[in-house]
C-alpha cells in the first residue's frame, strides 16, 4: 500500500531572497508542475489566474508575495526609504488580486504592520528577513488551523456520505484543508464513507483538485456534475453537505464558490445539514450582511470554452460570477479553529471568534 | 439582416426505400454535419449517442426508424412474414433505445399499430410506404404541436428575462421545439428579453445547442453555469423559468434533463414561475407518480472527460443520472398543445388531455 500523499499548494525556496513556488493548479491533475515566483507581477498573475486558489492559501500566497516584493527591492539596489515605499506599493496590489476572499487583504495587512513595527532605516534586506518570518508564521498558522478545524469539525460531521463543493484541502489551504480538512479527519478517525465531489464548474476544482486529493488520500471519491447534486439530495444517501469559505459576514452570510447558495437551498429542501468550515480569518467583521460582499466577475471563456474547448456558438454572451452568497439562515455550523458557531447568529459568532469553542 | 435559420433535427431522403439523415448534434455548434442511417442499428446509434436528442425528436427518429427496418428488409428479399417479424423485431429494439423518454415508445407503437392493420401478405415495400407516411404524419404532427404549444405558452409566460435548461427547441423537436418554442412564440409576438441558458452538463446542450439555436433565431442568449442559476435568480432579473419534459405521469411529476429538480427548488424559493412545455404524447397516465419512471444513467466519461478532455483524476468514480424527477407541486403550469394545465392536478391533467383548453 503507498502512504497516502499530502499535496501542497505552494513552498519558499532559499533565503529572504529566494523565491516563492506555487504548484500551478490549473494543470492539475494532469501535470504537476512548480512555477516559480520572483517577481510580484508573478506572483498576481499566478492568484488572478488561480494558479494558486482557495481563500487561505491565497492568502499565505499573498504574505510571501510581499517578501517577493522586498526581494525585488533589494536586487534592484533600492535605499531604505525606497525599499520600504516599493513594498508597501505592492502591498495594495497584492491584497486587491482578487476582490472576494478576505484572507488576502488580512495576510497582506499582517505583513504591512510588521514592516510598520520596522525602524524607518531598515535595509531592503532587513524588510525581506522580518517578511519571510511573518509569511512562514502565517503558513504554519494555517496548519495548524487546518488540524483544529477537522477536529472541531469530527465532533459535528454525521456519519455516511458527505456531499462536497469546491476544492476546500491542501491545494486551498497550507494544511489539510477546512471542509476537505473535516473530511479528511472523519476518515483518519476510523470512519468510512464516500464523498461526493460538485464538478464545480467553470473551473471544474471539484473534479480536478478534490478528486485528486481525495484519489492520494486513498479516500473514495464520486464525482457529479453540479446540476446533478438535487438529486443525488433527493436519493437519501447524503448524511452532510459541508463546504469552505470565502468571506464571512458578521451575520453568518457566507460568501464562496458560485453553487454553493443552490446547494445549502437544496440541502435545506431535503433536511440535510449543511456545514461552512473555515478559519476565523475568513471572517470580515465590517460587513454586516452578505449584500456588502463584493461579487468577482469572471472571463466569459471560463464558461463558453470549459477547459479551453469552445462549447457555445460566436454571438452567445456569458454569466460569470465566481461566488454566490449563502445567508446565515441556511447553515447548520460554521466549523472554525475555535469550535463550531451553532446555531448561526452573531453573537455565537462574536462568542466564537473571542475564542470560546463553545456555544454562546 | 438574415433571414434568421429555423435549424431542423432530422429529414428523410428519397421515397420509402431511402433513408433517414440525422444531423449530428454532438458535433454542434462547431460543424453542421448530416449523417445518413441506413440501417436500424445506425438509428439507435445515434439516439444512444445523443446524435439526435429532445423527447419529441427521438421519437420522430424512432418512427422514420421503422421506415429504414422496412427499407433492410425490402433490401434482403424477406417475403412478407418475415419482413413483418423484422420490423417488428426491430420495433423493440428502437423503442428501449433510450429509457426515459415516452416519447420514443409511443411513436414506434403508433408504427406497429399501423403493421398491424395492414394485410398478412403486404410485401416489405407496402410496409416501407405505410410506415413513411406515418412517421411524416408523426414529424409533420410534432411541427403543429409546436406551434400550438408556443401559442398557449405565450398566454401564461411572464413578460421579462427567461432561463432555460438543456434544449428543448427545434434539434429537440419536429417544430419550433417546446419550451424554446415558447420562447419563440414570445420573440415574434414583439416582446424582447434575454434568455438565460443553462450550459446543462454534462453534454452542454444549452451552451451548445440552445445558445447556437437563439443566435440562429437573433434572440439575445447568455450562457451560464447551471451551479450559477441559484444566484441569477437570487438578482430578482429572471421572470420565469422554462423547461421540457423526458415524460411526465398522471400526478404532473416530470422527468427532464439532470438539474431540472434543483432549478425548480430554486425557483420556488425565489418565487418565481416554473414552467413546463410539451406535447401531451410526453404524458405516461400508466405511471402514477415520478418514483415509477426509470431514469438513465449515462457513462462516467461524460462527466469525468468533459468535452472529451480528460478533467478527474484515475481512480475517481462519477455519478451521472441523465435525467432527475421534478414534483408537480413545484411547476406552475405545464403547457401542452391543448392548453396549459394549471394547477398541476390529475383531474387538469386528465381534462387537458381530453382536448379541454381552459382550466378543469
Amino acid at each position: 500500500m503507498t502512504t497516502p500523499l499530502t499535496p501542497v499548494s505552494l513552498r519558499w525556496q532559499g533565503a529572504a531572497d529566494g523565491s516563492l513556488e506555487i504548484l500551478d493548479q490549473t494543470l492539475l491533475p494532469g501535470r504537476l508542475e512548480w512555477l516559480p515566483c520572483q517577481s510580484v507581477d508573478a506572483v498576481i498573475e499566478a492568484i488572478r489566474m488561480l494558479r494558486v486558489r482557495g481563500a487561505p492559501a491565497i492568502g499565505i500566497a499573498g504574505a510571501y508575495g510581499m517578501v517577493v516584493a522586498a526581494g525585488e527591492a533589494m536586487r534592484a539596489g533600492h535605499p531604505a526609504d525606497e525599499a520600504r515605499a516599493h513594498v508597501l506599493a505592492l502591498a495594495e496590489r497584492l491584497a486587491t488580486a482578487r476582490p472576494t476572499a478576505v484572507n488576502l487583504r488580512w495576510a497582506v495587512e499582517r505583513c504591512v504592520r510588521v514592516i510598520d513595527q520596522l525602524p524607518d532605516d531598515t535595509p531592503a534586506s532587513g524588510l525581506a528577513t522580518a517578511l519571510l518570518a511573518e509569511a512562514q508564521a502565517i503558513h504554519a498558522e494555517d496548519r495548524d488551523l487546518c488540524e483544529a478545524i477537522g477536529r472541531h469539525g469530527l465532533a459535528v460531521l454525521p456519519e455516511g456520505d458527505i456531499l462536497t463543493h469546491c476544492n476546500t484541502g491542501a491545494l486551498a489551504t497550507g494544511g489539510a484543508g477546512t471542509a476537505l480538512g473535516v473530511i479528511a479527519a472523519a476518515w483518519e478517525a476510523g470512519r468510512r464513507f464516500t464523498v461526493y465531489a460538485d464538478e464545480t464548474r467553470p473551473l471544474f476544482q471539484g473534479a480536478r483538485l478534490t478528486a485528486w486529493e481525495l484519489v492520494q488520500r486513498g479516500i473514495p471519491v464520486t464525482v457529479l456534475v453540479d446540476a446533478a447534486a438535487g438529486h443525488l439530495l433527493a436519493t437519501g444517501r447524503i448524511a452532510a453537505v459541508i463546504v469552505g469559505a470565502d468571506r464571512i459576514t458578521a451575520c453568518g452570510d457566507t460568501a464562496n464558490k458560485i453553487g454553493t447558495y443552490a446547494l445549502a437551498i437544496l440541502a435545506e429542501a431535503h433536511g440535510v445539514p449543511f456545514f461552512v468550515a473555515a478559519p476565523s480569518s475568513t471572517f470580515d467583521l465590517s460587513l454586516d450582511s452578505g449584500a456588502e460582499i463584493p461579487i468577482e466577475q469572471r472571463a466569459a471563456a471560463e464558461v463558453l470554452a470549459p477547459l479551453g474547448v469552445p462549447a457555445a456558438p460566436a454571438g452567445a454572451g456569458a454569466y460569470n460570477p465566481a461566488f454566490d452568497i449563502t445567508p446565515a439562515r441556511l447553515i447548520r455550523g460554521i466549523i472554525t479553529e475555535k469550535g463550531v458557531v451553532t446555531p448561526v447568529t452573531r453573537d455565537a459568532i462574536r462568542h466564537n471568534l473571542e475564542g470560546h469553542p463553545g456555544p454562546a
